[in-house]
């Protein structure tokens, strides 16, 4: 447990990842304040977050969403609305860390904002690195701001580099899962549906990372979350697909030795540690037992029936805009599978073509990437017209 | 690779770990000097190793060994002899780190004076931890010595530890490869031979320690090493058989966060990571490649088929002399196998009456552990009389 008192602002707080971080602080009890939460939409949800965790405040991006929870509620602290308030709730000098848990593309502004105020910021939100890894990390650096991944694979790594030196790594292995079609043959996947995509065999997520985790989308934003989160170069950075997520990533270092972080799979051990690093404090989930599991697999990721993989690592390499580009792409074809408009395998298609269409930037600024989003979901919604 | 000189002592430098170390030592190349070397009787061993590796001086344990190499070789070094010369070249100012490799219980002494010498001492020999952990300990803060295991579970252990706090730990897994005899019925354990027992699945190591590893004694040993190197309850050290060898040990941290450390077995990785350490250094080994091992499977250990894993468990609770006693019997039962005089399912009864046998003191000083360790041994030797 911590002595000292730490601030903590929840952006996103309603999603998966969000209420999960309320949970956690819960429980860690005093020492943690809860600061600021806030959410897009689901006003009712956040209503009732106030009454549980009873925060400093709230921001809600949508303005329809903001004018009805200032009416239904009868909440006294400060209540901001829009992007701006989002990112003015990110900045609060009083925070000590921001939880950015909000889902897609909509993080990277305030996530900016919590960089730029110096805080200690906990990165669920990976398209915010995706889509502005290669502008981000020299902001971090400047404002002596600290990026910890939440999800469980970075979370893993980083647990991995405690105590070690960046010049002694060699490797990163990150696991995924697979998804719900490991084992689908490549025929059969243009077949696939979103209620069978949604099927997730290991983690109970968002629909939006749901999908991303059966395209293997979601391991090629790992892939290139890790890269500017650790500085390491996209070659050095596999992926091996580990079906019962037990070990959650891995890094190899110079000397041959390999270390790994390994759990029962719940998002709230890396939830917890980015809240307590670089301690820990106890945590109340079921324990590891390989003896009762009996054996871990391991097999090659196949880039082939999952291209979404390998056009990450494509995107990586080109770096600039790709990634951006790549990212909202990929969001409004998942979105579109979602609602049954196109097939499973057009995602990595319709991804390519944005990705062949659009202006390839090798320097972005924060603007140009905020336009290039929009624009490149423009253009990728034309793509899901045809199915 | 390191940039200040580091000064270091290989004793027991013809024994499996020793060798391995000097030839660790020659890659490393120039920051790392070769102070002494040591061996007991294989002084032809040692000559061979002053040529090829230009120590300052050397210690030979053994009289005769000792008039021979001096006849035999123009070496011009410093030359010692018995236990006082591998004392004093283990307490030699100059050493920085003093690796102790020497073989069983006549690794206690010279251990002792390298730790009273305050160095960083690699501990390849576990008796000495075994037999007088509760002693060397003390002496370990008192006189600002700095004790890493070299075995690959401790040293496992001691990776997965780097920049973690003690205070968040909850449990140590070490693995086990369950030795030649993992799946023989316990009703066939009676029959088998020296020859079979020395045929270790995974690793390639001295006689002693490969018939430690088929009874099992070798991981009790380690459990005991690890109560003393970590500081860590008996009863939070587990045991976990994994035939591949790939994982060698794993921490449990208080939130269920599991770290372990992996790779291809080999001990340079260790020895290594002991000389250098906290850092690492480029090494030549094989990588771990988990696609292409497929699987890594767990069982749990069975005490009741291998009983000398619990009489380690056993001793430990007891704690005073009783791990000495252990390892002393243990030591006597198993050359007597070698030497194909008992059964391989006599080790642990005559383990268990010698520890039944020998008086029990709680707080046992240096002296009286050198004492009870030859007292445990003439009385060990008389059951070895009876197959």
């Amino acid at each position: 447990m911590e002595a000292a008192q730490r601030t903590i602002s929840v952006l996103g707080s309603t999603g998966s990842i969000g209420t999960q971080t309320l949970d956690v602080l819960s429980r860690l009890g005093p020492p943690y304040q809860l600061r600021w939460i806030t959410c897009n939409t689901r006003w009712q949800d956040l209503a009732a977050q106030v009454e549980r965790f009873k925060p400093y405040g709230v921001a809600i991006r949508d303005a329809d969403a903001y004018t009805a929870f200032k009416q239904a509620t009868s909440f006294s602290g400060p209540i901001l609305c829009g992007e701006e308030g989002l990112s003015q709730a990110a900045a609060d000098p009083e925070n000590d860390v921001v939880m950015s848990a909000m889902v897609g593309f909509s993080g990277v502004v305030p996530t900016m904002h919590a960089i730029r105020a110096g805080h200690q910021v906990g990165l669920a939100n990976k398209e915010t690195l995706v889509s502005a890894g290669q502008i981000m990390l020299p902001a971090v650096e400047q404002f002596g701001a600290t990026l910890l991944a939440v999800d469980s694979e970075h979370s893993a790594i980083l647990q991995c580099m405690v105590g070690e030196r960046t010049a002694d790594i060699d490797r990163f292995i990150i696991t995924a899962s697979g998804g719900p079609f490991r084992t689908t043959p490549a025929a059969d996947l243009e077949r696939v549906t979103a209620a069978q995509a949604l099927k997730h065999p290991n983690w109970s997520m968002g629909a939006k990372i749901t999908i991303d985790s059966a395209t293997l989308m979601n391991k090629g934003f790992e892939v290139m979350e890790a890269r500017w989160l650790f500085d390491l170069e996209p070659d050095r950075i596999d992926v091996i697909v580990h079906p019962q997520s037990i070990i959650h990533s891995m890094v190899e270092f110079i000397d041959g030795s390999v270390k790994a972080q390994m759990g029962v799979p719940t998002m709230l051990v890396p939830i917890q540690y980015a809240l307590t690093f670089p301690h820990r404090a106890e945590l109340d989930v079921p324990r590891m037992d390989l003896a009762a599991l009996g054996q871990l697999t391991f097999e090659p990721a196949d880039q082939d029936r999952f291209p979404c993989l390998r056009l990450a690592y494509e995107a990586l390499r080109e770096g600039g805009s790709a990634g951006c580009v790549l990212n909202a792409a990929n969001e409004v074809a998942v979105q579109a599978f979602l609602e049954r408009k196109i097939l499973f395998t057009r995602i990595p298609t319709i991804i390519e073509e944005t990705l062949s269409h659009m202006e390839h930037l090798s320097h972005p600024s924060l603007d140009a990437i905020v336009e290039l989003d929009q624009e490149s979901r423009e253009f990728a919604s034309t793509l899901t017209l045809r199915p």
